[in-house]
């Protein structure tokens, strides 16, 4: 099962400033006018399947790569690899989270000359991820609605740090209890400033949407 | 909403060697004839509506109380109370995991004399739980159905340390691509002795045998 996918097995960082690395990342990221994007959630909740639902939406508008992270395995940069999205799989050696120097070893071995948009797709983990910085330019999170509404009462450092707030699955919103106001109130009391986009990676629902979300931004920073 | 739930803040662990003081821990459970369970699984795999519904199926066979790890918030321990279940929330400071030390605190605050069966939810989280023996005699897993399933490929760890995967959410299986071969077939590669139970916490459909298989270890543990 293992087929060409190209793995890289990322070493734990020797800066102690992750904050000050992050921020040497980021300045090297505008100058390169490379749109990082860094995705976090619960494993499950449906980051793959939305990163290929996007790959489509955004074929023709930008150039779009991803770097998938994972404790082990490469199913998730192999089936990127067989929608026609260049990938590549960082291993983090067993850690629950990148940081920032983890992430630049990837977009070196990714390549950044000539990137447009690249997507890291973090640990599946609300925790561990939004403690680190990884550089990236904008933050999203997915909640799909199966893990139910109470998410950014448990969890406020995620949605606090992050930009974009998608809710997954909502072609199952019929089958769970799941509270929208809740959430978005929640989510806005830890965050303020955050979007929210509701979309169905298996329906397509919502990632137009998305999508113009993701080049307004990417625009913005490449300008 | 924060209701009369005792919220301890426990602290960082001052013992080196963690493993050693989970055995030590273990040693006193024996000693005082407490079944200690910890229960682990992604952010919405349904810990705390599992453990609703078997508070219910346990009721005049065992003793059951909770103890409720989060980052932040009270709402799980609130939902136990409410059930009659006798439950303390811990914070954990924003540490992702809890080891044995964190889990002794909460123990000791909770109250060992008497107890029969301590339920330790974890935080929601795959990837560091698993790195830190809690001293709980048995471990165990929910995987909730729209998780996916490929997630004894993504987390090993997870699947080699627990005694029992629990699939739940099986009321939604028509609705979700989820391989139940695939799932029982990599859970068995990290760990051939995993026991797998299928339940909806929701229909109440397998509970009883849930229930069954955490009287039978405990009565090992407590005989």
């Amino acid at each position: 099962m293992e087929k060409d996918v190209r793995v890289i097995e990322v070493k734990r960082s020797i800066f102690e400033n992750n904050d000050q690395d992050a921020a040497r990342l980021r300045a090297e990221l505008k100058e390169k006018k490379v749109f990082l994007l860094n995705l976090m959630s619960s494993p499950g909740s449906g980051k793959t399947s939305t990163l290929l639902a996007l790959a489509r939406a955004l074929a023709g508008r930008i150039k779009m790569g991803v770097m998938e992270a994972d404790i082990d395995s490469a199913v998730d940069a192999e089936k990127m690899m067989e929608a026609g999205v260049k990938s590549i799989q960082i291993h983090t050696g067993g850690m629950c989270h990148l940081d920032a120097d983890m992430t630049r070893q990837g977009l070196y071995e990714f390549g950044m000359d000539g990137a447009e948009l690249i997507v890291l797709e973090n640990v599946g983990n609300l925790v561990c991820p939004a403690e680190f910085d990884t550089g990236a330019v904008k933050n999203m999170t997915i909640l799909s609605v199966p893990e139910g509404d109470d998410k950014p009462q448990k969890y406020p450092l995620m949605y606090e740090k992050c930009d974009l707030l998608v809710i997954n699955k909502t072609d199952v919103l019929p089958y769970f209890d799941f509270d929208k106001e809740k959430v978005e109130r929640y989510a806005k009391l830890r965050n303020p400033d955050i979007d929210i986009l509701y979309i169905s990676a298996r329906t397509g629902e919502g990632i137009d949407a998305l999508a113009d979300w993701i080049v307004e931004k990417a625009n913005e920073w490449r300008a």
